[in-house]
């Protein structure tokens, strides 16, 4: 079995901009990230965590839709109101109500007063790999999540919401990238779970075919298959712009070939830890390029980062051969 | 206490279209309701359920958003697919995720193939009058509305998701009504808990002034307040159309006094259970009206049958009086 | 002729915040207003214009859509910058885009290096009282109404865009008023051309029937009816939030009457001409009841200060007759 | 100078779907274009005409907005009402008012009886190579392009509303392309005009760098740059799939590289002549595929189509080598 290697390391240099320290979303200053790994026999399933430093006082923070076949909880009032005021999280599909539920929890024991609280929380399907009807994930699966959460490179590949997700053909799972501008920094951690034709700079490189399957619980399309992109930022950009960076995470996910199935739930949420709504939109074009080439490369470590699993009912997700990679 | 009265009962009469023979939203064939109350000391809150048959092959639907300061689960993908694929809950604000979550059991349980399942849950905070923090729902308390939803007329007042809501300074409660076209029928079932004054066919009715409370976990503006609206209906209307109707619903709320506060969440879900989309938009002024007459009356009804009602840390509602309306 | 009055003049008082000095638009520092009238036999139709100091370094704006048939020039950019960088026009229905290029040209006078502008001009139907199909507003009539703009008391009633409108049974036209808060002020202009039955301060005052009219030009529901409103304030809002003001000045149109009918084109833009973006979403209750009492009064003075008027093929639409609003 | 080839034609093959008959939006039975070109010295300029059999009678239409800097004309009430009732033209910016006007001319001509209308008109901003500011069309420009409208293979390239667009560093225009599927086609037409590095099939075929230019007419970021696309087809969608499918459209402009420029209007508007609202959700992954590969291959065809211009200030827009996109 191959050693996961993050697409750099393969020697897939994505795009102009630098990276940050570590390539990843924790480069954007006060970002942490902590994870619950469920990978036992038939489940691969769990949870991604980002919490940012003050998000109880609320973030500047807008949800973009690519297409809404999905359940992201809290996206209304973040359209209302531009802000996040919980930490953002990942998880399997039908978990997110359990995992909204214990991030309420959470927060309700960090703020005796609060009785109105609007948790965000994403999900992608992964019930190709997972008894995703067991809807596994407990309150301390969430809480350990939350409380380890660290500014450190997160585990990218089959870890957290990512353990069980597919993308373009071969296992997928999280993956993060960062990219850094003189004003500030992007970070981008996305789980990935979408179809299409994997395309690494340009170049397809298509999944073996699978043999026709007639298992009846297999998502198909329709039933599965999505993209959550989490960006964070530092720049001072108030909500309506990070509307508009939350689209073109949307539309990064293009450059390595999703084929936007009818199917996909694919949403991207940008917040700021920097409220101070100090920035011009024809200066927006470093953050457009920072975000795009972040996707890209998030989405490209989830894959190269991941390994191949077999889980529920036998089913087996093979990761993408670096050498297929290593070739670009 | 005066005995809870429907507000035509006490010879207001809104607008001019007949109402069904309910004068409720189970008028429309197929639309069933039920509900759990929990109404024990500290706590007030529940369930409402809206069960219109044939909704797990999807039933053309859309969501209006008045102001989204509120937690409505499943708004998404309604947006995105024009349907609703579930029965449709209301609840109080932090117990959302838990009648969500137990809606999907209660799914599961009736459907073995399904892995993915859009539950569509709205809420509004009844945190004044019930210890919401407890999140006291419990799956039990879903499916028993689930499964004593029936075509009777729905109990109104302080009941189900209205066990402790509060509107316009008086207590309120779940509220419906109907009214009938030469095509069809709309219906509406109303949780109402929003900020204003009371209006009766154009007379305003303040509320007496409430001595300024410091309670701390009192439900302030930008805090509690909603008004969640379900409107269903048998006309052919697509999920656009449906879209129309359901702004007429948050229209309408200013006709009883709403003052569509900043930290409402004010949200309308229109339904139809007839996927013919057949409705021509140049004759949507009979459902608009329909639509705008059953939502004012629901509302009064929502206040009109709540009775007086002391809950946490001893807070008292009061009902409207009775006299104060008759005199209209 | 009863002579045209303001409706506080008639002993109407609309709500409990004090408006400013003019009671106008023009109460808000840096807006100006000018209009040109064409009233001419068959032609009742004209120009109004909204300037705002500093419109073309741009001004945080949004538009609210209440009900989108209508043909308002500009709107997606707005969306998308949040932003207006022209002043704002309202005209006839199909003289819209000679509205918008004849404000082009009188930007591309005062601009030599523009070469792309994004004017913003509303619309309503005047087609009942003036020959619409003849598109009479020429780029004078544009000219004069920019160049005519001062901070005075704007003309109500038959004048500008507002020369050939009815709402509510009865002829009516431009209106105005505003609001102060201790922040700032919200000043209010609309162009009233809606249906519905005529109601001040909750009690309705219906407009005699008219005999049917067979005439085939004659506009009838989905092809006539709107009502465009302009909020202006040199409150510190940024565009999400104005956003927020948008709908509550679309809201308000339910408290004079308004049906919202499905061929109505409903939209409010707000604007501000402070720029800083220093205003707290839970403050916002102020300026919403400052836009809610600033419209309902707007549009009540649009109809008392119109006059009857005899137009198009003979038509005549009737003023509504003080003595039935005095007697609120 | 080379002669102009369809990409298909220099051996690039865009996708697997058949296109149609002529590889153009004509395919779709009932959809005919017309075009007038100026290109004359300092203007290179133009119109497109879309013009699809019963537009009269409203047909199912939506607008998606990729990034909302352009001055699209009627797309809120497209939003509302989901159909179009004009034919849908394309034309430089500080045109598009002119050209609107100018088709309420030709549309009154035709309907005697219209007192409202709501043409569709998009731009983008060719004012590199042309003088915007003169806006040289004319109301006959625009009828000629009407007038002329057939269903023959659209000229591409230098023509129409594309005379003077320039995309990814070449000169560009119009392109068109279709797709069938067993159920009906797909036919695209666009108007290039955005910024990014030509990417064809995958591979990066950068633009030479040009030298730093001070000219302050020059369109620069924020202040040209565009995209419209318009999507046609005989598949019984309804409004809410159309939409659906025009996000597909501006999704598929990152196929050929662009960078989705923060000054960039990218629209997409897609219509059916087909009104039977028959199509499920489910089956959207062929209509999708066919308008991601018909999108691509028009972009394609509009840059290899375009020759070198010389315009406005002499400056120069070069074709892109054709050579260069044979090797692929």
């Amino acid at each position: 079995m191959q050693t996961p290697r993050r697409v750099r390391d393969l020697g897939v240099t994505v795009g102009t901009l630098p990276p940050g320290p570590l390539n990843a979303i924790t480069d954007v200053p006060g970002v942490r990230v902590g994870q619950t790994t469920i990978s036992t026999g038939d489940l691969n399933t769990g949870v991604t965590a980002i919490v940012p430093d003050g998000y109880a006082d609320g973030l500047p923070a807008a949800v973009a839709v690519g297409n809404g076949y999905g359940k992201l909880v809290g996206s209304s009032q973040v359209d209302e109101l531009g802000v996040i005021e919980t930490p953002v999280l990942l998880t399997g599909t039908l978990s997110v109500f359990r995992v909204a539920d214990a991030l309420l929890t959470w927060l309700l024991d960090r703020d005796p007063k609060a009785t109105s609280l609007n948790p965000v929380v994403g999900e992608t399907n992964d019930g190709h790999l997972s008894d995703i009807r067991r809807r596994p994930i407990t309150p301390e699966h969430v809480h350990a999540a939350l409380d380890s959460a660290s500014t450190d490179l997160p585990a990218e590949g089959c870890v957290g919401a990512g353990t069980g997700t597919e993308a373009l053909g071969f296992k997928a799972g999280i993956g993060t990238a960062s990219r850094t501008l003189d004003s500030g920094t992007i970070g981008v951690l996305v789980q990935a779970n979408f179809s299409g034709t994997l395309t690494v700079l340009g170049t397809p490189i298509p999944a073996q075919p699978v043999p026709a399957q007639s298992d009846p619980a297999q998502p198909v399309d329709g039933d599965g298959n999505s993209c959550m992109i989490v960006v964070a930022t530092d720049l001072p950009l108030d909500a309506r712009q990070l509307g508009r960076v939350a689209r073109r995470a949307v539309f990064a996910m293009g450059r390595v070939g999703s084929d936007f199935g009818p199917g996909s739930g694919d949403y991207a949420i940008a917040f700021t830890t920097n409220r101070r709504s100090a920035f011009v939109d024809r200066q927006l074009r470093g953050p457009f390029q920072a975000t795009t080439e972040s996707v890209e490369e998030a989405l490209l470590n989830s894959l190269t980062m991941a390994t191949t699993t077999t889980g529920f009912r036998g089913r087996t997700a093979h990761a993408v051969p670096h050498d297929l990679i290593r070739l670009r």
